[in-house]
């Protein structure tokens, strides 16, 4: 529900209002913009009858807000965000990429590949030290080593850096070390994880569940900003269907799908969207040229020997002609990339 | 890896043995029976191939196991695990019904329906506390207060209590007022929830995710097995498909699958399976004639009040003809029923 | 639509409704039952609002049909549909199984299978002589030679037969040698065969196209039924899923589904819905057990040498067992079996 | 197989090598290039066993090819093949827009489009004579009439015409009035109609099956080349999955993953992808992005009240729109459009 308040409403009656939806158990957003003001209420569906506030003499208008998810739609936020991560800007102008192996396997590799993505053009630091595996009995990642390894790179490259939490207890030690949190597939219906990063005030890539509709990642998305944080940027990451010849499906279908219906940045990972090295290059140009915001993809400066994903990394050259070939599909669309 | 000891094995030799495994970095466990001993050798699978005992004087065979899932094949436990939970056995020769409202209301919805449920044959009590919901604005459960009305009317009534674990963080408090710990759909990929309860000694229902192959629902139960908790009843519960008309599709053919390559227990939940109310009966049949050691199923006083699942909750007669058509298919596979 | 018409209708007024909506363009039948008689109308569904009958005399209702689907849902025949196949009823109050290989290959695979599985108490016989296959240098089928061979074992032992027909060119053809025509999965999108079968007057076996939605099947059948042919046999054989341990995913949930909405048979081919000859004896007990009115099932004398199918196929020995689970099961509902 | 002869190989020994080969029951096709020649061995799989040239003197080497597929495969030619369509190119440097309603419904409807779209620059026109439809009352299409119509606009303004056909039985007749045949997705799997459209010598525009793999895509593609037509424009146009925000899921991962494996050109089909008018657009960059040949897209004059398909056509000022978004995309990658 969005409730537009007449120009000349005044401070006691906006406390009026603003009380009378707490008092039913609701929450209150004031908006400001344009010379208006609104306050947006969310919560428990249930209770939204409850308020009472059309006869209020500080109303202009009270609206429902049509979607399931109401603060990602941009019926209650228009334009775009542009999240700031440690200083790079995703959901502007300029076209993102992220790169990166899947795991952070020692400091040289992490250094290595970090100093080869950055001089061929890459923004950000991605790699996992919390891995998520089918398997007990796969590497599982290095956990707080590689979480400090990543942050060394990061910060001696002034690399911001991306990596995934999958435990509400881990939340601070990984926010601690990174400058954007990951939600990774495997974990975007977990709503206590959800719930405990929207706590924060950082930046979180949330990443699509391999059978997540685009409506349950908004609303995945809708859990963290319920919470208070809208640093969000979305990611479409491939879907699980019958098709076996590539690793996932990659929905992009869903990328100009998102940006109709939600002001946070979207991104594409073509490398777990394919799974395939020979097809992450041709699937980020057709992502930019969709109207993605970015890219994550996964680098390794050697991925015969990497401990994960090592079918769907690209090496240090191959990464050199990814940035070669995407550059001039991003500037035909009117968008800047180095 | 298998490693069957020789009858004569000594003690020292033993000993020997499992330090050469532990040293490597692997775990070993000691299964004695039918007069012979062997050792069963999980870890990282790249360390594996640095186990060196083939020459060893006690060592009579050493066999790689085929499976990625090692615990929970037959391959090392050939015979059906019974787990008990709360004196009711789950996976011998009585065919297991549990039943209960989707989420905790009250007092007073929880205990009219256990009374009417156990009346007409259930042995055990599902509801959740804790709701996993694809909006945050949706009922999300009592929490603590739905966990304490479930243990009283669970202890008044003599009913054991099964119920949903969604955080590590709440895995101590729900495991203090339940018989058995409920790992539902969306974290069923959630390894740090699967670790967690693996350190328990008490029985957890595993629900297959909807987007998982029942070989990532067996990997899922080995991260539980693989920490010690060997008490694990695996759950279908519907997979998500292009089919709309109904809510998920009922993946049958999983339980024979499952039920030749697990010693572990398998149910079935017709409820979220189907998502209909008129098509729960005749799908816990064809369950139970599939091989199925039990169903969960959702029962509502009143359906059209529930504040989750109202559409597939069957009403109080609606459980006692469930009742009665399932008996006769149950007992004709040569299996109990009350 | 459908008017219902008053007792006392007379023969011209009764003439007068019908002109009036051929005149439309649309077609009229006319169904008497129970004292009353009815006339369905079906055509192009932009044409019903000039249907102009509210106000004439002999018109006691009329009537929207709700779904889609016409003449199949119980909305215009609320009584089960008996198909006779060569003597043989399928939707009754016996349970049918319909056995045979995969594909014919020579008159004594086809008699030895057939003498077989008639012993073990299969009514009738199903085999193919065209055999729609992915690959153009798989083998085809042995066309006429196979029809030929089907006939005349059909005929020694009184066995009715089904086989498929995958060109409007051969429904003449295949027509004369077989008791039941079948339309495979690949073909149930194919407007045109199914309107050619619809111009025969005898049974048809529709099976749902592994992408086809249960609605798509009833619409599919709707195409056979309005060109006239009602002797129409709906078959469940699995559906295509993300999952790869079973070569399709059998939704059964798609039976009782279907029961509640058709008036048609409805049987279900545990063979193709598994493709694991482990799994086809408990999926045909869980179909019989969820409703179905019987079971293709493909059974060869030596699997291991067929020319299709063969992983999916009991052998002689495994049909016995397969009728000896069956039969419990089916007759637990209050069914028979022989 | 390929038997690659040597330089020196003689007329009567290559005789000898071809009556060996069709003495087996198998096809030989040579193929002369580069200075060599080769000959391609197709047919049943089961027969390649008894190819027996090993130690002829004029064979250099043989090779199996190691696809299912094997004239469409990059294995057995490896350059780009071009079809050329009435005169326009499919599949080399200039990208192709075809463009037209879904279905023919008047001479001036079709006139008016086609002036439209070839005034934006489409250079062909496709559009439906005959029409698969779910239900057996919606618009089947104006059939013959409908031929005439789109034979007579395409003949006036110089644009060559592709058009649907559904059965063996119609395909001289839709041959005599059009440019390009088109399959429809559901009949991919119709290998009657394959094999009927493989008889002839010219361009078949075969569109993906909503649940073929693109193996499967690849496999039906086969069967038109083994009958000797390799005219053959490949389609994708969107899968089946669990999503339901778009109608189908546009699998872009095929473009790529086809033009590595095949010779033969690949379009897209952005309007059946996606189902949804405001995508249509984005995704068509998207596919000229990764490696599309050209796109077929539904225009309509006035989409409110077309026949069918509606909701994803453009209308013609939106048709303009693609277009001018669509070039910078295209020659940014160094490809041509008007």
């Amino acid at each position: 529900m969005i409730i537009f308040l007449k120009p000349q409403a005044t401070p006691e009656g906006v406390q009026e209002i603003l009380t009378h939806i707490t008092s039913i158990g609701l929450t209150a957003l004031t908006r400001a913009g344009n010379g208006s003001t609104s306050i947006i209420v969310i919560g428990d569906e249930g209770l939204l009858p409850s308020v009472d506030l059309k006869g209020h003499s500080d109303v202009e208008e009270i609206k429902a807000i049509r979607t399931p998810y109401k603060l990602v739609s941009r019926e209650t936020h228009s334009h775009d965000t542009v999240v700031t991560v440690g200083g790079v800007p995703i959901g502007g102008q300029r076209f993102a990429v992220i790169a990166g192996p899947c795991s952070v396997e020692s400091h040289s590799q992490m250094r290595n590949t970090a100093l080869a993505v950055k001089a061929a053009g890459a923004v950000g630091l991605r790699a996992g030290a919390f891995k998520p595996r089918s398997s007990p009995y796969a590497f599982q990642g290095l956990g707080l080593k590689g979480l400090e390894i990543l942050r060394d790179v990061g910060s001696e490259l002034a690399m911001p850096v991306i990596t995934e939490v999958m435990d509400t207890a881990d939340v601070d030690m990984v926010a601690a070390h990174a400058q954007c949190l990951q939600i990774g597939a495997r974990n975007m219906h977990n709503s206590s994880l959800l719930k405990a990063v929207g706590q924060l005030r950082m930046p979180v890539v949330l990443k699509r569940g391999m059978s997540a509709k685009v409506e349950d990642l908004l609303l995945a998305a809708e859990y963290i900003l319920a919470e208070g944080n809208d640093q969000v940027i979305l990611c479409e990451r491939g879907i699980r269907t019958f098709e076996t010849a590539t690793r996932n499906t990659l929905d992009l279908n869903a990328i100009p799908y998102l940006k109709q219906r939600t002001h946070l940045p979207v991104v594409v990972d073509p490398s777990h969207g394919t799974g395939v090295r020979s097809l992450v290059t041709p699937m980020a140009k057709a992502a930019a040229a969709c109207g993605a915001d970015g890219i994550l993809v996964e680098v390794h400066e050697n991925p015969k020997v990497a401990l994960s994903d090592g079918a769907q990394s690209l090496d240090l050259p191959g990464f050199q002609r990814f940035m070669q070939e995407l550059g001039p599909v991003v500037r035909a669309l009117g968008r800047e990339m180095p």
